[in-house]
């Protein structure tokens, strides 16, 4: 079968390691592809090798296409059909037949469980398929930096030039990627319900930043001048976490049990 | 733009309803696909037409694969590949050319943030493609019943034929759809580290599991026999959420704020 990155098996080639280092900022950790993996069986269709012919796309437009189309396709959907309408006519295929249509489930944090927020989803598909797969290379490199602005950032800034809706939408900082969290502090923060067209356009101009800041990081990669700003969170605290412990731990955060051994670190 | 169901925009019509009416469990909420949506424009390319071509699975040839596939792609990467490996043989195109590969995303929870467990956006992933997209439509149906499998279940319970370590994996039930809970409470419960071996063959059978409930579900659905057994959690409490309220929330579970119109309900 296709071997496919793998930061958790613990292995990684010191080439590996220098390569990544080379692209990584001071202080981040290299953890890498494995050498020679042929991602991509070669009894694929052409359309479907990775990486993804790219042109850099012009955020003001995304975040149009993105938030107009939410009120259609939801979160994850509007985020990929903010992505790839612009590729689909400055490259074609295989933007125009990947099936985006297919990829709204991640609404409500997929199907309503208020997990990861739909709009990360989206742009993990597309970053993904954009820059090629891997464990920590740069698809998912530039998917960490984007949760941290969707967490760390007052949000929606986004103004669409057709408003759906006359109100002002307040921002609110989530402090995690988790729809449940992130809803619920705004509904708390402005009393209005998850069925009101204000959480709904909230929803919407989130959703353009969040496909705006992915394209903004794409061109930045297409440019070579990305720089991957934080550590993979596993990586951070030897099980897979947000930055927020105390938020549902109180107090009260548990030792992380370290038996096994992580990939190896360059601090 | 395409116009993709919507559940959350409080539109449904009676000829909705009633078709959904037909194919739920007394009970449970119709949430349904508005009519006449035309999800897929006439210009994509013919294979990604949904839903797609379907023959049943073997849940146990799925969980072999999914279970080895596991320490080359990780979880989400391996439900994919243990759903869509027979699919490619048995039916062709569309299967033949996703690119899986790209897929690989999901790991610990996106990129390591412990959110939803990879298994669960592969599952998402096959059953949307599957069945068809759109809200509380069969293919996020499934994905919810999936879930509730998935933490209601003492996990994993799948032997492979050849396992990778000698060692006994214990199970663990994570009463949440969270990466860093399943995980957490196993790690607690085995005292194993994330980067130990227990801990990834641990997740490697539990990804098996996850891909044969997909299969067994798919099967059913296939049979004219699938039937959604719960509602989806936005429709029970008011806001995106999991069931387990008090796991973090403790004796003070937030009320809801419920200004807005919910889509009609049928009880």
């Amino acid at each position: 079968m296709t071997k496919i990155a793998n930061a958790c098996d613990g292995m990684m080639s010191r080439r590996c390691m220098l390569q990544s280092a080379g692209r990584l900022a001071v202080g981040t950790v290299a953890v890498a592809a494995l050498p020679g993996t042929g991602l991509v069986p070669s009894a694929r269709a052409a359309d479907t090798r990775q990486p993804w012919p790219y042109k850099k796309l012009d955020p003001a437009e995304v975040g149009e296409i993105t938030y107009n189309q939410w009120y259609s396709g939801l979160c994850m959907n509007a985020v990929l059909t903010g992505l790839f309408t612009p590729l689909r006519k400055s490259v074609g295929e295989p933007y125009t037949s990947f099936p985006i249509e297919s990829f709204v489930w991640g609404h409500g944090g997929v199907v309503g469980w208020g997990t990861m927020c739909g709009t990360l989803l989206g742009a993990s598909t597309a970053t993904n398929l954009i820059c090629g797969p891997g464990v920590a290379k740069d698809g998912e490199q530039i998917v960490n930096e984007v949760i941290h602005y969707y967490a760390g950032t007052q949000l929606p800034t986004f103004k669409p030039k057709s408003a759906k809706i006359a109100a002002q939408i307040p921002m609110s900082q989530s402090d995690s990627p988790l729809c449940h969290i992130s809803v619920g502090k705004w509904m708390k923060r402005t009393n209005h319900g998850f069925f009101s067209a204000e959480r709904k356009d909230r929803c919407a101009r989130l959703t353009a930043n969040v496909a705006m800041e992915t394209a903004r990081r794409l061109n930045e990669w297409s440019d070579g001048k990305f720089k991957a700003e934080h550590k993979l969170p596993a990586m951070v605290y030897n099980v897979t976490a947000q930055h927020n412990c105390s938020e549902c731990h109180g107090s009260s955060v548990p030792d992380v049990i370290t038996t096994g051994n992580p990939p190896p670190r360059k601090t």
